[in-house]
């Protein structure tokens, strides 16, 4: 029987309590530690429990120090003073390991222990496992992710509904799956810390978050859900990593995905990650990316791999770490969903054709609707460079016939199914 | 520098040689043997090479037979015998494994060596290795793939191209996409020799290929794939593992399933496989299921895990191995496809009904087409035992008013997209 503590009992802590107690694995819950233990004793039963995490890092019986309240501060303290102890951690809080994984993983060298953090990515999904294994001989050009949840919840339900940001973002509240203040998910920050996971253990150098250009979805507006159904696409919160030329690009933006694209089925909290491979072509994993039972499954996942003394995730802290230098977004070409609101006069398009093309753009298709004397016109590009298609809709959103909102969004390139 | 050993310089085999070629991987090819190796002298170049397997099993200093000739006959022997000499074997070979794989892994414990054969099951996706790794500590209750990329190319270009079975296999056939003898792939037979090593895998116990219930392809008509095409699904060839109550059943079947299950958008040669698991829902993983470069990556990776002394396949060959009991699949339940050709004549359908009704089957939708006097009557059933339609079918086809083929089909389960 192998030792843990516990430290969080809130959704994956809870999972991962129901799973052992099944009483089908050699793992023995030693101590609990949670702020309101006291308040939790269906789940906790006679397993040692207390609000302050010392009943796990101060026994020295306890092999395994289980970190799940997530956020930085706390969690930051009980990883380190747990790996400072010996102790091997296995955690899920994607934000700690994306800001400090690179010292983290210095600590766990020194000390001569380990981290595990399956969890922390797609909840289910073993994409950590697998880059750090089948994928670590290959070469890697694209990663593309569906990994926030909750995003994918609103953005499903927004298509399926036709209901706006705010109304679908206000039940999931309701019904707890998006929470109260929801800025992490939507606004894209948990994705991008994802994406740097990921870009760190693909490229072998460390990707610093902050770093990776984020747009969320929470200024997306419904109309151009609606508007990109109608031509044939979705629009999904996609965290790239992209490898062109010796540059290394990554981004988590709505993007627009076509019917043949492996991601465009992949809905509501499912999340869904396509490696793009040198040699082994397109390849799609898909599960369930959040929720108690999945996420709990991984962290289990994560245990058992260290009691029977597994080292997958030993290359991580046993190689010196560089900075990845990540290339700027606007180098990279796509084609554009672009929605221009428009006055109703002669040579409207014909200027607007004249801008694009004067950046280099060209139209693949174009789509009105007139309402009043407004015009909202929907352009579909053909492949244009990122910095020329900011250039073209900075110049046309100021000319004197284009008004109201506007917006371009990215098309995500083909892939195995086309 | 590990040194390997190819037998057998086959489409597999170039995609393992080119990417070896590149020299980013410390593993040096000491000899290759093939049939035909004075014809291949661009791939070979100035390894030593010879028509007779002895030259990779009798030196010494190759520590890794690679078996990619397929078949059996001389598989067995280049294999046995290099587990005998104490070598570690990688193969793709489903049918050598799947039917002697019982006995290999036993002369692979008794010799203290191991065989490693993630190629052998769906090219590039790695699903052996996650069903050795992240997928024991899951309760797996389904596994439902396309695990045949002729069947699938096939497949998908009938529902494309709505041309037939005899005419898309031929141009298949005329592009090297299929074999002279398509008879293995077509069949079911290749299908069922991977879902046997998956079912061994997930349950502990060995399934004998030949105990599953296995139909192909080659008897679908192109009016069904149409047929269930304008009712929103499309026919895969799924190759299913389920566990229901202590009892497992396995089958290869034409199966139709809908666009919201993970493996509608499976297109071409591509191969899919669901995981269904008590805590992490429905998993998918996709890719390339066959082809030089993706099948010489799987091989490549075996190559590289035991380059690292890995030993993530030795659960299986250190176990005492007894025989899974399969259930038979008729007592299973599902809805169903069922195509009667019937006469014109009054009351037709409510004597189907009746027969169905008798049966305990009840109709979800029909729908029917009138030529020349002719009745082509297409049913989707309620959920009922596949013992129950397979006595209505017997009945049915035996009635005076229907004549002419008649053809019933079972439609996958609902998951994680619904």
């Amino acid at each position: 029987m192998i030792k843990i503590g516990i430290y969080g009992l809130g959704t994956v802590g809870r999972g991962l309590v129901q799973i052992l107690q099944e009483g089908n694995f050699p793992v023995e819950i030693a101590a609990i530690a949670d702020r309101s233990y006291q308040k939790k004793k269906e789940w906790i039963g006679n397993i040692p429990a207390s609000d302050n995490p010392a009943i796990i890092l101060d026994n020295p019986e306890i092999d395994i120090a289980v970190e799940l309240i997530g956020g930085v501060d706390s969690a930051l303290f009980f990883v380190r003073e747990a790996l400072m102890k010996g102790k091997r951690v296995v955690t899920a809080n994607k934000a700690l390991l994306a800001e400090h994984g690179f010292a983290l993983f210095s600590v766990a060298k020194t000390h001569g222990t380990q981290i595990a953090f399956e969890a922390a990515v797609a909840g289910a999904v073993p994409i950590i496992r697998n880059l750090l294994s089948t994928w670590t001989s290959e070469n890697i050009f694209g990663v593309y992710g569906i990994l926030n949840g909750t995003s994918n919840y609103i953005l499903t339900r927004m298509r399926r509904e036709k209901k706006s940001y705010q109304e679908i973002l206000a039940e999931a509240q309701k019904l707890g799956l998006a929470e109260a203040d929801p800025a992490f998910d939507v606004r894209g920050t948990d994705a991008m810390h994802k994406i740097a996971l990921i870009s760190s253990i693909v490229t072998g150098k460390w990707s610093e978050p902050a770093l990776i250009e984020t747009r969320g979805i929470d200024n997306l507006k419904l109309t151009d859900v609606i508007w990109a159904e109608k031509m044939g696409y979705r629009i999904r919160l996609i965290a790239r990593l992209q490898k062109d030329k010796n540059q290394v690009f990554q981004s988590v933006e709505p993007t627009l995905i076509d019917a043949s694209h492996p991601l465009f089925d992949i809905d509501f909290e499912n999340n869904g990650i396509l490696i793009e491979g040198l040699y082994s072509g397109s390849n799609l994993l898909a599960g369930k990316g959040a929720g108690s039972l999945p996420t709990g499954f991984s962290v289990l996942g994560d245990i058992l791999l260290f009691e029977k003394n597994h080292t997958l995730y030993k290359s991580l802290y046993e190689k010196e770490w560089e900075y990845l230098h990540t290339a700027p977004v606007s180098e990279l070409s796509s084609e554009f969903y672009l929605r221009l609101h428009v006055e109703d006069k002669p040579m409207v398009l014909a200027k607007i054709a004249g801008e694009l093309g004067e950046n280099g753009i060209s139209i693949a298709s174009a789509h009105q609707e007139i309402t009043e004397g407004d015009v909202i016109l929907v352009i579909i590009t053909h492949t244009a460079k990122n910095s020329a298609m900011r250039k073209a809709f900075t110049g046309l959103t100021g000319k004197e016939f284009v008004s109201g909102e506007s917006v371009f969004l990215p098309i995500a390139p083909h892939t195995f199914h086309s």
